[in-house]
């Protein structure tokens, strides 16, 4: 755990503020300014482009390209797919005296750029001093539209500081953009027209044939030209000395479907509808929006008297940044996409969504947007398909999810991970357990839910064994959520989640047959359930091998605890990460594990462990893992905060929340780990104020860190809003919305109304 | 075990017959009349090409080209490296009439072809039809020096049936092969030249930097003409009815390390001298290599007389087939090179040479040409520093031999294989014991043995581990011969052949300081040997885990007892082989078992296992192998004839002997199973006549099978040749040469004299 701060950036309650431009930050910069509106996503690159190093991606959600990577044994993929970069609708050129602005080595002063987090714009401005003499002032701002999601805006701010005079402006859209991995850029023929301030391009895909409409309208008056995948507006402004003069760029980035003319007819229809519009009247909107997502997912933290301001104000920012991306990268606008590793922020993981959506991301979104929450579950549901398909790939029947996806289909080209961890699928039956049990929202359990969980259990039955030996019910050749151990048998993690994904199916079967003995007869008509089929599934449950020691103490699969020990602290920090330092085999054989295993189990079903249990595992398992997982730390310091260790809960808490801010991985250049930062909400909801969503009653257990002097934070459930205030002395609850809530605070029952209930701290 | 045979080949005692040409089996022929000197090797395909199905493979030893396969993990190779077809010195075009021959197409009748093991020529015959209605008898003759390696001859016989006159004829050179399974050519650029009735050409691999010289003299005049890669004489030879004309070609295939002009230099002279030899001359010399290599390795089989006379007659073609074909491929010529798993027989496997070298090959030269044995080891004391440095990728010390390889280096792409599987070295260890031990070649041992062993050691002391709960040491993550299990941990097989290396390999350090403190002294000093090493390897090899129960069942590994069972005789048929038809993560999780595993080691070391600890393994294993490797039958057969289970031994050797000849595995088409086919001959001595060579003194145990009436055989011994004749009624043992020698038969201390030693049958 010797990650170390790279302090770069300002802190500032509501905004990240980079003042001074220093080069070898310039990626860590453009992630951490990156923009989305979960429709469209783009890299804080300069618009105006130029020699500094950078990786400049504008992304759209659900687009990408697919390459084949060569065939090799049955059940491993043959061809994988990716993100690429889409519509470049930045694309900028200054001029002036000759000289064409760029930053990377133009005379640039007085850099400053801002993310504000509560407009969700993005602020840059300098002064360029051209090597004729003249300085000009300029700021760019630009927003995507949180509303209106196929709608971008730029706006260029010029203003002559020292001269009067023309300045050359060239704006455009383009489809060239380069994929840096792959080096090749993935976008076909391209037709292209320039008319009047109006600029227009579509496109499609190589390989996946996905079409995308792109469409600007300027202020610029200028000369229009549209040729191979660019459309540009070439013109002049003139600067009077001392008088602001502003270029609006309105775009429209239209990804529907929709095919050749339709969906060219649509950009069109698009781009009237967005020159309706003035940047000020979307600018406006977009605050209002930004404000009611802060009203029910603000954290707010400050800073105990005699601990540090400015570091728990640096925890304040990092906790808003952690919202602001989340709500950016996914908030339910669409059950089409889902939420990649790194959101739209990079090329890095390919923009593929991991099982950490359902694991880590899925609490935040139940508990500040539910729909979103739902909405998440559905694009499950949609690809659906393709997960029966990679079932019968591995030769089993049922569903099985994949491991990393932009489609739905496997693009994991690792077989070990794709074909051995079963975590996706479970974690899926997981959500949607979750869910429901959260929200209450039975209608989409017999709709959806139960369709999943069916073909889940059916895929879990077909996949287990039974030992030759024990006769118990067991995953055999699999890899867990350590993915330090592979091809392992009995994984408890693997059997745990096995064993209650199959009872809950049979159980959700069960239940629907008496209730609602027609959606019941559907849904087995659709997927020919065989009448014995969750009988099978709950026996397979009753007899799974759960391997508990009489103290409590689980071996996280067989043969773990004889495994040789490798004792972590003696491993050199200039070893990390293991997978760059050491052999690829040699990371597979001791008892190190990368990520919580067993602890994932205890923390994912936490009620239905007793505290011994966690804490003897914890106690073992702890000193074992090395956290080569980001997520990681924050299962760790929310286990840790629930058994009383504060001290440890506090240290595993410290980087989550400013793990991009602060570049502690040191590859916060390739993206923002998005999903990551889902935790460091978790970390204080379910760490600090001991939320627990999984017992029969919202659980409350708050454990304030001695640094803070409170803590604000609201959860949405069924319907109210909960306000939490945790403080030195005691922590109070109250609800703004809906009927009082019978909750457990502390180990005791109470209820939450309208009125402040404080609780005292023990 | 439900292999079918595809009879296609006469039975001959000592010919391989096809009668008739079936386009079927065109690749299936062209691999089983496969030539070769060691130097290199030609497939069976027709000299002049056509349009008919083939795989033209010309190959020499140790030619190979590269290519990079991208980077994953560390430990992973990123290149591969793999044979590839060579100068081809057959290309003949011959046409009358303006019809070329195309045997494809052209109307060809009385096609008859024939392998002659005693002279390792391949003669092919028939009568072609033009369209014009001449008829003309064609005889194409090959074969490939034994004695100067460097020579290939091709004769063609023309004989005019019905007519006189004039047939154009393009003989030629080329290095414009495709390799089929990258489809292309691995040639660049070559120097070509025609003179007179010389063809000249010499060309580079373009990644590895290989040069090699091809050059031919023909009969023929013609017009010389040489481009790009080729070098081509075009004349015409007058026929007259009824007499046969004679066209010979002498060829010069040199690869000597040698480059540019002093290559091409040395190939003229190898032109030169090949010149003053008439064909017929090295026909004759051809023949009597082969006699006297017959001498020494022919197995004789008699069939019983109720049994069926062309069932044993198919099984005695088999053996010299299997004989014949390992004789070929490697006798010893050059320490630079190896045996690939198909030989020179084609591009399957890529050329390369397996761990089956040492464990299934070495036995067959050990007892027929120990010098060739010798010279095998030696290949991997050349490539020890290739060990050494894939050791040190794996992040180990020592030295780590490749599971697949030409020139040393590793080149299996699947890491699972290549970082898990630490047989080949073992197995490098072992066969410099056996080697020692059956020839009692010290000076071997002092001067190569000692610091290979001493390497191996090395790497196995530093990738062992120690069971956190046992406390003893193991192998962990690793994959045991049967590979279908992986990433186990004390896979008995590999706990078992490290701790008797380490042993091994200490005792022999010991020995060395004692007897030979000067060697040991440099020894020392070269490999930088602390001086605790060797104790450290007693300590390991003393405290190594090896699982064998109270009833002497040894466990394949850990938590192998508790795997889901799989009735294999239950799988379809239709399902193997199980890669091709099996999701691969599903081949990994049950106790089916591949090849042997437990049993591999009680073949290997079988005077340290009681009978009873074989037999109860072997009725444990045996029913849970699906044999997907070739050489599994056989170690089968020989324990089953150990244990006195002959309808077993006798079904499990049924096609080990004509695996190939009747394309038993359906896969003869890439190739011969080259290594495989070495252990038909262990079958038949380890198996029918009990040798075995791992003790104090040479045992045999005969037992003859049913329906032969007689198995004739000799091995060489320490100087000596022991005349072996199994008979009905007994055994007869006779000295050839030598001093008498003290063995065990059936248990019983005997000693073989010059005169004939007979042990009834008891």
């Amino acid at each position: 755990m010797a990650k170390i701060a790279d302090t770069y950036f300002r802190t500032d309650p509501w905004k990240i503020i980079e003042e001074g431009f220093d080069p070898a930050h310039a990626r860590v910069s453009e992630s951490v300014f990156s923009l989305a509106n979960e429709s469209m996503g783009i890299r804080g690159c300069f618009d105006e482009g130029g020699s500094a190093d950078s990786l400049r991606g504008a992304y759209i959600n659900g687009v990408y390209d697919a390459l084949p990577i060569g065939r090799s044994y049955r059940g491993i993929i043959d061809h994988t797919h990716f993100m690429i970069p889409a519509a470049d609708w930045l694309l900028t050129r200054l001029t002036l005296d000759g000289e064409t602005l760029d930053p990377g080595r133009s005379d640039c002063r007085e850099f400053r750029r801002e993310l504000d987090m509560r407009a969700g714009t993005l602020t840059r401005t300098f002064v360029w001093h051209t090597a004729s003499g003249k300085a000009l002032r300029l700021t760019f701002i630009r927003f995507l539209d949180m509303i209106r999601r196929e709608r971008a805006y730029q706006r260029i701010v010029m203003e002559a500081l020292n001269f009067s005079g023309e300045i050359g402006v060239v704006t455009g859209l383009s489809f060239g953009l380069v994929h840096e991995g792959y080096g090749r850029c993935f976008w076909g023929e391209t037709r292209a027209e320039a008319r009047g301030n109006r600029l227009m391009l579509q496109s499609v895909t190589l390989a996946s044939g996905q079409e995308v409409f792109a469409g600007a309208v300027t202020d610029l008056s200028g000369i229009p030209c549209a040729e191979g995948k660019e459309a540009l507006l070439t013109g002049t402004v003139l600067l009077r000395e001392g008088e602001p003069r502003r270029l609006d760029k309105r775009c429209v980035i239209l990804f529907t479907g929709r095919h050749g003319e339709a969906l060219w007819q649509a950009g069109l229809d698009a781009l009237d509808a967005a020159e309706a519009v003035s940047p000020d009247e979307a600018l406006v909107a977009q605050r209002s929006w930004w404000d009611a997502r802060w009203a029910t997912s603000d954290i707010r933290i400050e800073a105990a008297d005699d601990s540090s301001e400015s570091d728990v104000a640096a925890e304040q920012q990092g906790v808003r940044f952690c919202s602001f991306q989340l709500a950016q990268t996914y908030n339910g606008g669409s059950m089409r996409h889902n939420i990649g590793a790194k959101g739209m922020t990079g090329e890095a993981y390919n923009g593929h969504a991991f099982w950490d959506t359902e694991s880590c991301c899925l609490p935040f979104y139940l508990f500040t947007d539910p729909r979103a929450a739902r909405d998440l579950l559905l694009f499950r549901y949609n690809t659906l398909p393709q997960a029966l398909e990679r079932a019968k790939m591995l030769d089993c029947k049922g569903a099985c999810y994949p491991i990393a996806t932009l489609n739905g289909e496997e693009a994991c080209s690792l077989w070990q991970h794709a074909s051995l961890q079963l975590q996706p699928s479970t974690a899926v039956a997981y959500g949607i357990w979750h869910y429901v049990h959260v929200t209450g929202d039975t209608d989409f359990l017999r709709d959806y839910g139960a369709e999943m969980l069916l073909q889940i259990a059916r895929f879990l039955a077909g996949r287990v064994g039974r030992g030759a030996q024990t006769g118990k019910y067991g995953f055999f050749g699999v890899m867990g959520p350590d993915e330090f151990h592979m091809m392992v048998n009995n994984n408890a993690y693997t059997n745990y989640m096995g064993k209650r994904t199959l009872a809950y199916a049979a159980d959700v079967l069960a239940g629907m047959r008496e209730t609602q003995p027609e959606a019941f007869a559907a849904l087995a008509a659709k997927t020919a359930l065989a009448p014995g089929e969750p009988d099978e599934w709950r026996t397979i449950a009753d007899g799974m091998y759960i391997p508990v020691g009489g103290d409590g103490l689980i071996e996280q699969h067989d043969g773990y605890f004889n495994l040789p020990h490798t004792e972590i602290n003696e491993i050199p920090v200039s070893e990390f990460p293991l997978y760059d330092h050491w052999s690829y085999d040699r990371i597979y054989r001791t008892d190190m594990i990368k990520q919580p295993d067993v602890l994932m189990m205890l923390y994912l079903y936490n009620a239905s462990f007793p505290e011994e249990v966690k804490r003897i595992n914890y106690d073992f398992y702890q000193p074992r893992t090395i956290h080569e997982s980001s997520l990681s730390p924050a299962i760790h310091s929310i286990l840790a905060a629930e058994l009383g260790k504060m001290d440890e809960a506090v240290r595993f808490f410290g980087y989550a929340t400013r793990l991009d801010l602060d570049n502690y991985n040191r590859n916060t250049r390739e993206g923002l780990h998005t999903t990551s930062i889902a935790m460091a909400w978790a970390n204080i909801v379910y760490g600090f104020a001991g939320l627990r969503s999984d017992g029969e009653r919202l659980r409350f257990a708050p454990r304030l860190p001695e640094r803070w002097k409170s803590l604000r934070f609201s959860v949405v459930y069924r319907g109210r809003v909960i306000r939490v205030r945790m403080e030195r002395e005691g922590t109070a609850f109250r609800l703004e919305e809906g009927d009082p809530l019978p909750v457990v605070i502390a180990d005791r029952d109470r209820t939450l109304t309208r009125e402040e209930l404080f609780i005292p701290r023990p």
